[in-house]
């Protein structure tokens, strides 16, 4: 089963490909970042989002995706920007009948490295280790976005249950 | 040209199709709410927006689509809600490759009622005498919409320059 772990920004989505058939074989098929300019329009940079996902998706043909929860941290014109990306991601998911698992930030952490303030470069070394990259997954948004797959494989009760109906 | 207004939300987005031959003859074709219950999935809510908004499209097939710019007054909470579903507005804005302009919510306020500072049911009332409505456009989301589908009508210096262009 591959899932797709998304990181959502205006600016940068990182997304990371992940497969898996039991908890110990997890291995990252691709990850990279989606990139759009900010002195484009906001439209025409949903629209760069939407189709370079929509290229990812016919790719892998991810059987879920998993993103972070949206929070309340930053200014309102973070989440203002993040959360238009956010929304155009979700429903290029949905027209595509992707299942969508929403994360807590601090889960995803604690689900990788045990506690749930680990900074950024231990998050890169978690999803190195875990996914056993040769290199250490950059930018910060794509291995955010593979840590996000592999915790839901990790967290998720059903996924393994489901991988075993569907063997039978 | 009908131009398509809209005021988007989570819970309700506005809107208002809007027919113009010329700056004089301004009619409303129909306008309304699409509304979503915050009991269901994000996810879901987003599907409810794009599909009724394309149901809305394929009926009217607008030449333009307007819409208010996004502001930072409100907190952190309701900006990622409106910026998740205007996200999802404009991408399927996008996909149907309908032009789109955004507009200053002052600007809106002052085109119509002649300042920038008119309440709710000051914009209520001018649209429905712009648009000769015999009720009062309700909700105000939907009188919303109408007004920055006039906005757009009234501001454009192109729009009858095209219109004219196109009836040679």
């Amino acid at each position: 089963m591959i899932v797709l772990g998304i990181d959502p920004g205006l600016s940068i989505t990182g997304w990371g490909a992940v497969e898996t058939t039991s908890r110990n074989d997890i291995r990252a098929l691709q990850y990279g970042a989606i990139l759009t300019k900010s002195a484009k329009p906001l439209i025409e940079r949903l629209q760069i989002i939407n189709s370079q996902l929509q290229q990812i998706i016919n790719l892998y043909q991810p059987k879920a995706a998993a993103i972070e929860e949206l929070f309340f941290l930053k200014e309102a014109r973070s989440i203002a920007a993040i959360g238009q990306a956010r929304g155009a991601i979700l429903l290029t998911l949905s027209l595509n009948k992707i299942p969508l698992f929403e994360y807590n930030p601090r889960l995803v952490k604690t689900a990788l490295t045990g506690y749930g303030s680990a900074d950024k470069s231990q998050m890169q070394r978690m999803a190195q280790t875990l996914l056993k990259l040769k290199e250490i997954p950059r930018p910060d948004d794509a291995a955010d976005a593979l840590a996000i797959a592999v915790c839901h494989i990790h967290t998720s009760n059903n996924v393994f249950a489901k991988i075993a109906a569907n063997e039978k």
